[in-house]
């Protein structure tokens, strides 16, 4: 994985250099701060590849941290929404500030996104543009579904799938694409680039939902069981339910469980019994598989798309 | 004034018929709610009255409509930073939905005004869109100036021009600006209509401040006194205060009454006692003479811009 460690770095300085701003001070620290809170960078990365599938991968620097500061951007107002005391390990803007820096200091980050965004030759700046706010509504709408869900009685497997996509996948798909145009792509090979990361990121998703329930607590990062403990409705919450009443199982008498250890152990074994551990690792694989398909019908010489295979199966491998 | 109503009347007809989405509904229908709550739509008209200098005023319509949605936007947070429960007599979103929906559905909002303003022709872009995010970031400085100032002891009065400037001046400059633009005005042109409405803008601003105090309440609209009763530091407030210090006047005393009626009638004796009444009317007039000066350098027929020296006229006499 050396690629994806050298393009960490040389977007890490850049993170480091950063300069958004300086008064009012409330306005631009609380950017800063989130910025240099880390992550994966898996966006960034991701923009930075798609010009250097065609050359120097830095021509996307202004737009990997476009998307970087779009993303933190929907993490301030998000951590608001969810009302999250911790981002990264982190206090969160709206706790280390207040309420009110949150908003408006994600505000002025998403303006300080379409600013960098659109520092690329004029020529590209229509598609560039018009993607990245393509992207950005279907990111608010997959928040809006998500909280819809909160309150909703039952959810379909394909509109959750669609929530996911919108929350956070097409944003991978907009990252890959937009820094692939900038290095050179054709708009079909842009297109197909944007197909590979939109099924990589919901691949990737998925398996977030399955390692909640079957990671490995050393390895994992977050309390493995997390989602049962808030009943939170995941791709195999969803599908065990559906499941459930079908075979005559009473689920409501295990989402009604006490928030305890006890409920993660007995969700795990009926997750089993219903097969959905099988369903979701299928949905996984197949996500996977779609994306690496799209990646085929990418016009380029197989050389060139070898770091982005790497940070696919890299993904694919992750345990945390 | 049929120019104006004219152009009011034209855009009103785009509000009619604006559909910026359905679903999630949460999502979308408070973007059609506040957009449908009217207001004087000085911003649209300036925008469409940019381009009409040149040719058709609704070659600027998707702008015009961009502004307009940026405002509203901006309105929509500002109310939940306010904490305000009506905006134009009406219930304002977060109290209508709640407040994760104005979150929300103001960065919706937000992204939606990129989309209208990238509606040109792509020669145009770069600057267009310089000039949008530009002012849009000044907006957001401009609000946490304005917050900051709460909490502040003391303000100057030319740092509280520039956030009255920034929070509420600049869109209208940028209105003017990016509608010239499009209309096909030179750079030259487009800066001197720009720094109009932005001068236009200041002299409405401190207007505003003035009849807070002494407008009439038959005329007015908003409850005479009000920024008083809360102690707001306006650029009458601040230039009493500035001046008592002189004077040997206990500013404190006056700050410190009761907020009822007595108190405005004191402040509004106060201020007359300091001069800060005409300073306040001699700095309305200078911005408005200020602005009809920089409208003097655009290099067109001096009938093209007659609408402008009307609307400004109007927007000058206003005693609401």
């Amino acid at each position: 994985m050396n690629n994806l460690s050298a393009l960490q770095a040389l977007f890490q300085k850049e993170i480091d250099q950063l300069n958004l701003g300086t008064a009012p001070s409330k306005l631009y620290d609380p950017m800063h701060y989130i910025m240099g809170l880390g992550g994966k960078r898996l966006r960034p990365i991701l923009a930075l590849m798609g010009a250097g599938i065609y050359g120097d991968p830095k021509k996307a620097m202004p737009q990997a941290m476009a998307i970087e500061l779009f993303h933190n951007f929907s993490l301030i107002h998000d951590d608001i929404m969810d009302e999250a005391p911790l981002r990264r390990g982190q206090t969160t803007v709206h706790k280390k500030w207040d309420q009110n820096v949150g908003i408006l200091s994600g505000d002025g980050m998403l303006v300080k996104a379409y600013q960098y965004v659109a520092n690329c030759e004029s020529s590209l700046l229509p598609e560039v543009l018009a993607t990245f706010s393509q992207t950005a509504l279907e990111v608010c709408e997959g928040q809006q579904m998500d909280m819809d869900f909160e309150t909703m009685d039952k959810v379909e497997a394909a509109t959750y799938i669609q929530m996911i996509q919108y929350k956070t996948s097409v944003l991978l798909g907009c990252s890959m694409k937009v820094g692939a145009l900038v290095g050179g792509a054709s708009k079909d090979d842009a297109a197909a680039l944007y197909d590979f990361a939109l099924l990589l990121g919901t691949s990737f998703q998925i398996k977030d939902d399955y390692l909640d329930v079957y990671g490995d607590p050393e390895k994992f990062g977050k309390q493995v069981g997390g989602d049962i403990l808030s009943n939170k409705k995941t791709l195999l919450w969803i599908e065990a339910q559906r499941r459930a009443v079908e075979q005559g199982v009473d689920f409501e008498k295990y989402a009604s469980l006490p928030a305890d250890e006890a409920k993660v152990t007995a969700f795990q074994q009926l997750y089993k019994d219903l097969g959905v551990d099988v369903y979701a690792k299928s949905q996984i694989d197949s996500y996977y598989e779609q994306s690496l398909e799209a990646l085929g019908k990418v016009d380029v010489a197989d050389e060139k798309l070898r770091p982005l295979r790497e940070f696919a199966q890299w993904l694919y491998s992750r345990e945390s």
